[in-house]
């Protein structure tokens, strides 16, 4: 009796409370928006209908995984979560049901109001129900996106996944929805998907654009989305660009310049959208981040003081290269370029010996940022442009792959066993893991690299050999090139090459001790060991790098040659004597000499293929 | 009839459905960890149970505010929100009372489940209900935690906020938890808060405390709580850590290392818990980012082979300066001081003739890293030492003079009427913003400065001549040293300079033009305008700046000396010819030569003593 009325009271005190505590609620509700922890998203709630099978839960659960890969938060509602707990004492009158569907929609209200964004998936049939879950959310200011998942109920009975509808037509189980109980379409849903003419992803990221276009996220779609953001001139707007370009001042760029005008064009280095400006210059120089994604190396055109002067009244200006306009650069800034600091800063030393800063040193000593409209696509015409996949081909490539992990390699240099060995382990690793499909991505770097690397057709050629030796399993590998110039920058660069990958749909990356090594200009006067960069570095710093969190970073385990077994094997140093570590410089003297490498260490084929081309270079 | 049965069949399905849908919960709920998108915490729910007006919500809101500020999701459930919404339809018999309950745990474990920490606060009054609530979450593998708040009935009743306990005692209230309804104590919560010893902000800290020790939340309390974490050991251990002490092998450290000593052990560089080891190092250089706070300037304390040799077997050493053992370093880690990179990646250029530059290429190559507990403060002996307050009593005294805003400002040079105008108008500007008493932080650095620059005891003297001449509100300034050394790295170091002053308190900070303006070594052969760093870049890199998020930035508005009012004024570029630019050269000859400034250039109190100081110089 006294519980009864002090449980009276206590709903009387809050119907009395006063206009404070009311404002309390309310500044709660904005504090998330005002505090601004939400990273530029706010709570709403996105309320999936549809026949039982339409695909509701699967899109659901394929976009709370992106929005939460992406730090958004969301939360998937579901009779799965919702019947077994707060729910679980309803019965199943018609009070029950409505009473069902409220509750849902209070607790989703509470999640958009904490700043979810809250996923309801229930098959929700009745208008009059789903008008509940909107006037809940109206009420308190909280968008509410009704979402029609739109499958043909042929579709959803031929897929059955449960075996409810089988069940159904045999009257096991009465009042089933599409069967014999109505379902009452949406009228006015935010929103129909159909799962029969797209894919659950494809599906997904509709619902992500809503998001987007209505501003609860920032636009902001990458690793997970099926399309790369290019920055080609659309097809139709094309003839109108050619036209724009050829009025405009031009400027005669290098090949290296070029080769970043294809890395920018295809999209690896979103969410650039052309040449750095020099906001987008500092924050890469000190925080290597642009828009919570990495992006460690500056990408930058540079012009020198003549070249200024012609170019600083002009908004557009073309960028041409030996007779061919390949792209034209909108609203442009032209920013000093501080070489020094910004060696410094991008590699860690300022000597000018190194092979890159060389370069950087005898460029332009101005910069010229701006947006990137790219007329056509780059081509080198050397043989190797099937190689050269974007990175939407590249996707494209996975999903008809159907792959459910990406891991990516890195190779400046010749491939030898220890790495095929590396690739084969990891592959094994993640079937291991619970990965069914795992591919890799062979991805060796197809840019400028500095004179004695070894040149890009004949590492083309001898990866293609590994392939055909059965070395590595062709049919679970993409051998591509990463059109990237190489700027031997070490644990800054490394960053570089693993966002890129990221970009192009990897989940893994694999690191090395150095991957980016590079020996010190000054030999040991530079460094303990004579190396630019300690050996771990690389692998610390990307561990710890941000704007990298949609690819796991594998690290590279220690190969060797195992003398004993006359085989590359992951050194054992319990036998250690066994293990002889050929290194590069070693590798080269013997392929010059003509002499072989012990039995094992590197396909007989790809061998031949580098032993020539040393043979060569020596009698050249 | 047939909605029943679907509904019923959608139970069965529910109950029936196979492993692989209850794998699915499961892995949703293990996801947000696993994808690590929560940033190092994870949910749980805290039950605050406790009489009406014990202070139940005050501290949830507190610590909702707290953790949000954080970027740690937490949402508050309350009958505020859970009466008015998805517990509007219950009654008020015993069953409904448990169902109330039951509904807002279920809620609760849903919001833990995603990640969210969820505050409860309701009166409870039974055990039973309690323990629903808890097994709720625990068959779920969620953490719970009851925070009993135990505010004597006398105590709440004479608080008595919205009269409940008068219209109680009066009778016109029945059942009254406390008055004629038995509260039930908790017999075993993880935590009990007395708001009678504690205020609600320190109550709030005490819940913190418990998350971070149970591993909900990282370790990282900082801007928001009312103490910094310093590094000095307690007084009840201090005897037997003087002993330990005694015990280790001991280092020699420079005045330099003494002042990080000092930086570290007062809690300026928060969350670094000593010297840098190898990992922070890393990131400090590479991103200026630990833990979310904003880490740009390495912190690190260098040794020689020599000493590395005899220390390198030890897990503690003892850091000595003249005769005094300063602290503890805790389980060391030495690793090389790659001095090239890190004077590249920090300064942006290796030119050993730069200041501090110097210092690090004459310092060792090695750097040993470890926890530091600091024996005893930190003291000069100069007669500033009472200027030296630490983050901590800098933020007491902001608190004791209830100031709404702090802004922060930094010199190293003397101050002029120039820097005085800006103050005051940065004070007025707060004031139409809204804030009641704004509070200036005047904040000179009082470590290592290079030779030609003003020593300490001048400036700080002649910024107290600025204040005693009224110049500058002595009623809402604060004067205290910085006890920094200063490194000259521009836009580097001006994130250093903005992040200890966010950490003792500030909300704001004003930047100037070159916040850390130092001459290129090489003048006008380094940079076009012979400055090391670009005079815009400081203020451009600090608003990028990651960690920094409470503080705003305020930039300095440039004043010169207007010769038609006689008087330093904010610039005018349509009257430009009026003013004046004094620079620091043209400053420092006018001090040498004995002559004045122009009248209304600096207050004749200050000048008298800085001229006074460059006599005396040119005299030695």
């Amino acid at each position: 009796m006294s519980i009864i009325k002090q449980n009276y009271n206590e709903k009387f005190i809050q119907k009395a409370t006063n206009v404070t505590e009311q404002n309390n609620y309310v500044s709660r509700v904005k504090r998330g928006k005002i505090l601004g922890n939400h990273g530029g998203f706010r709570g709403c709630t996105i309320w999936f209908t549809g026949l039982s099978g339409a695909g509701k839960t699967s899109v659901s659960f394929e976009l709370e995984e992106y929005l939460v890969s992406k730090g958004i938060p969301a939360y998937s509602l579901d009779g799965d979560n919702m019947r077994t707990g707060l729910n679980k004492n309803l019965g199943f009158s018609k009070e029950d049901r409505e009473e069902n569907i409220r509750r849902v929609a209070e607790v989703a209200k509470l999640f958009a109001d904490a700043g979810h964004i809250c996923l309801c998936s229930f098959v929700s049939p009745f208008t009059e129900d789903r008008m509940i879950a909107r006037k809940i959310h109206e009420n308190s200011n909280l968008p509410f996106f009704e979402v029609f998942v739109d499958t043909p109920l042929a579709v959803c009975e031929k897929r059955d996944i449960k075996g409810l509808y089988e069940k159904a037509r045999k009257g096991i189980i009465k009042g089933f929805t599409g069967i014999d109980q109505e379902y009452q379409k949406p009228e006015h849903p935010e929103m129909v998907v159909k799962t029969v003419e797209l894919s659950i992803q494809e599906s997904m990221l509709q619902v992500v654009e809503m998001l987007e276009e209505n501003s609860i996220i920032p636009k902001l779609r990458l690793q997970n989305s099926l399309e790369v953001k290019e920055l080609f001139v659309p097809e139709h707007q094309l003839k109108a660009a050619i036209k724009e370009a050829a009025s405009l001042e031009s400027l005669e760029i290098s090949s290296v310049d070029l080769q970043w005008v294809q890395v920018l064009g295809e999209g690896w280095a979103t969410p650039l959208s052309g040449f750095m400006r020099e906001n987008e210059f500092l924050q890469t120089l000190h925080f290597n981040n642009l828009s919570n994604i990495n992006q460690s190396i500056p990408i930058v055109l540079t012009i020198n003081t003549a070249q200024k002067d012609k170019l600083q009244d002009c908004s557009s200006i073309a960028l041409c290269h030996r007779g061919t306009t390949y792209a034209i650069l909108k609203d442009i800034e032209i920013y000093y370029h501080r070489k020094e600091e910004r060696c410094a800063r991008q590699f860690g030393t300022t000597n000018k010996d190194h092979p890159y800063i060389k370069l950087v040193m005898e460029s332009g000593d101005w910069i010229v940022g701006g947006d990137l409209q790219v007329l056509t696509r780059v081509k080198w015409n050397d043989g190797l442009d099937q190689y050269r996949l974007t990175p939407n081909e590249l996707r494209k490539k996975f999903h008809e792959m159907e792959t459910d992990a990406i891991f990516a390699f890195q190779l400046r240099n010749p491939i030898h066993n220890g790495h095929a060995l590396l690739m084969t382990d990891t592959k094994q690793q993640l079937e291991k893991r619970g990965f069914k499909k795992p591919v890799l991505l062979l991805h060796p770097l197809g840019g400028w690299t500095k004179d004695d690397d070894v040149p890009l057709n004949v590492r083309m050629e001898q990866h293609q050999a590994v392939l055909d030796d059965g070395l590595l399993d062709a049919a679970s590998t993409v051998l591509a090139i990463f059109p990237s110039p190489m700027m031997y920058a070490g644990p800054t660069e490394v960053q570089w090459h693993a966002k890129a990958r990221m970009v192009a749909g990897a989940n893994f990356y694999i690191v090395g001790r150095d991957p980016a090594g590079v020996p010190h200009p000054l030999g040991k006067e530079g460094s303990p060991d004579g190396n630019l960069y300690d050996a771990t570095h690389g692998g610390r710093v990307l561990k710890m790098a941000p704007g990298l969190s949609s690819v796991e970073i594998i690290p590279f385990r220690v190969a060797a040659y195992d003398a004993k077994h006359c085989k590359m094997d992951f050194f054992d140093p319990s036998r250690k004597d066994d293990f002889d570590f050929i290194s590069g410089t070693r590798m080269r003297g013997l392929a010059r000499s003509g002499t072989n490498p012990p039995q094992g260490f590197m396909s007989p084929k790809a061998w031949q293929i580098l032993s020539t081309y040393y043979q060569n270079l020596k009698n050249n």
